[in-house]
């Protein structure tokens, strides 16, 4: 997708440098920032600060952070280690145990010699992220249908769609998978589409990256509090909400960003569908019910701090609580499956993850 | 209520000075800060930028806006339409439309001589003040009996209750509508409350004056994202919800701060209370039904801005969104009266509001 009119993924592989580089979206949509990682620890305070973030991106940034973790150690045992290390920086999204996990698994079952392990690792990440996109471009394509649906039952008047966070291309590698529809409809199938987006406190992924995505794209949309979305579903003014997730587990729960059960309650009851869009690697088909899950707690100082630019045009942070108040900051909630209208993959749009899982 | 161990009260008269003061909550929790209030269009000034805010307040404040009315005016009909443009400052909130029109009744009643106007309208003002310190009271006494119940219930352990938006002391005159039956519950009964507080995007009344009023109450507290409490109720770590009302229709939906309704959406499907703390003045009995109320548009730049103090301890203001995004910003919503267990008045506790209208 694209930023200024320039074509971008949201991090690449340069060969020439032996170096990724990604674009810090801490920074986003005030400075447009590319960092460069070549060393394994980059990797680890990238995902934590959320430089980079996204279950589908952050699986792939883990998945070059094994490539930078070979260069220290070639021994499996170590490798395995310093995965550990790279899963415990986000414990809720499975993405990234995933990526992780079949990195390792291949490595123990290959018994490969230690010269080429850095190189079987580093094809390996190029695969994942290649992947990412054309499961992103197939999530845009079938999502796009449901969409075409609504565009068409409505006589082809603009089709209002809700996303809360970011679910978009910088939360994958391209295309994204909740903004993937979106763009696809309004791209390929030349759908009039206008967004609601949820501004997500307390990070405000959709207000800063959601909305400043969709402005790069040409997409029509609006920065609600995440308090509106309630009342817009009531009067009529929501069509069809999509968003992400973090982790789908085996019953078909929706773990995503805090606020997502808030929706979708309020979409069951306004009869508003509520689509998650994911790739196969957010099923977590083995896991562990909802209330097994580490619902990650981020600490109270993303609420108390925030980012802006002053009257003299200055990025400054300020302090918009005082010190010294308790503030619980937990990062995911989790929505039940009777909520959900369906889950759209790059393999098709699953009614419920158990017929997902069966068939594929 | 008390701030920093003094007692105050949110609005008060100055006889000597024939001055009304008022905390300015535009400043709070940074800054302590009194503003004299002494012309007419000082009291449009102070409701429209929300120096007052808080349904009952704003109805207080407005009836002494009419004593200030008065003095550039005895013409009745003058008088009229200087309560017009009393009403019009926020469209919403039915106190202030009630207090003027209570004032403005009286007056075509009575057809008082003009020497005397000025007088009887400042007596009125201070009885309309009195009578909701008085009303708080009795609605804390009043929903204390909730709080205890539970207390009883959970063995004296810590009773969690969620309030939304701030509708405590500095929402009325004192005590408060949702936080009078917890400052009654902790202060006369003893009970062990903790109190989640939402921090109510976009203009933080939660985190900026709840919190504030609690700590200074010493009520334990602790500020969450408004999207959290969803997930919060689904783990069961709220016992009870209390909120307040800018406006009940006589149907009995709740038009409030915008997120009440997702709210009371997870309390219901969470089987947690959700009550609705309110004085009389707050039921519009002739009114409209939900759909016909107007719900304010307050324009975006309430979400693009926000104040916080920077590293040098300046209070500073930035702009945490660009300047051209699109953004809507609603002030209340509606909750159907099916999601709310019970309104809590100062004439007892009603499970709906015909039979409160039916008895009162």
């Amino acid at each position: 997708m694209k930023i200024d009119n320039k074509k971008y993924n949201s991090i690449w592989y340069d060969k020439k440098k032996d170096a990724i580089f990604i674009i810090d979206q801490t920074a986003l949509p005030f400075k447009f920032k590319i960092n460069k990682l070549n060393k394994f620890n980059d990797f680890i305070r990238a995902i934590k600060n959320m430089e980079v973030r996204g279950a589908p991106l952050i699986g792939v940034t883990a998945a070059y952070g094994m490539y930078f973790a070979s260069k220290k150690s070639s021994n499996v045992k170590k490798l395995e280690y310093y995965g550990g290390l790279l899963i415990k920086t986000r414990p809720t999204a499975i993405n990234l145990k995933w990526s992780v996990e079949k990195i390792l698994s291949f490595l123990y079952a290959s018994n490969l010699p230690q010269e080429d392990l850095s190189k079987v690792i580093l094809e390996m990440a190029n695969k994942i992220k290649d992947e990412d996109i054309r499961n992103c471009y197939q999530i845009g394509l079938n999502g796009s249908k449901i969409i075409n649906k609504i565009y068409i039952k409505k006589n082809k008047k603009i089709v209002n769609i809700l996303t809360h966070c970011n679910a978009g291309w910088l939360a994958t590698v391209d295309w994204g998978t909740a903004l993937a529809p979106i763009y696809y409809a309004k791209l390929k199938n030349k759908n009039k589409i206008h967004v609601w987006v949820d501004e997500t406190r307390p990070r405000n992924q959709g207000a800063n990256l959601t909305s400043f995505e969709l402005n790069n794209q040409g997409v029509a949309n609006t920065i609600i509090a995440d308090n509106t979305g309630g009342l817009l579903m009531m009067k009529k003014k929501v069509d069809l909400c999509i968003v992400g997730a973090d982790r789908i587990t085996k019953d078909g729960s929706v773990i995503n960003k805090i606020g997502t059960y808030l929706k979708a309650l309020a979409a069951y009851e306004n009869n508003i569908p509520f689509y998650v869009a994911i790739p196969y690697s957010t099923i977590d088909a083995k896991s562990n019910l909802p209330n097994d899950i580490e619902i990650e707690d981020r600490g109270g100082d993303e609420l108390r701090y925030i980012l802006g630019i002053d009257n003299k045009g200055n990025l400054k942070k300020v302090r918009i609580y005082s010190s010294n108040c308790k503030i619980l900051n937990l990062g995911f909630d989790i929505t039940p499956p009777k909520l959900i209208t369906g889950y759209i993959t790059e393999k098709g749009i699953f009614q419920n993850i158990k017929e997902f899982l069966i068939k594929n």
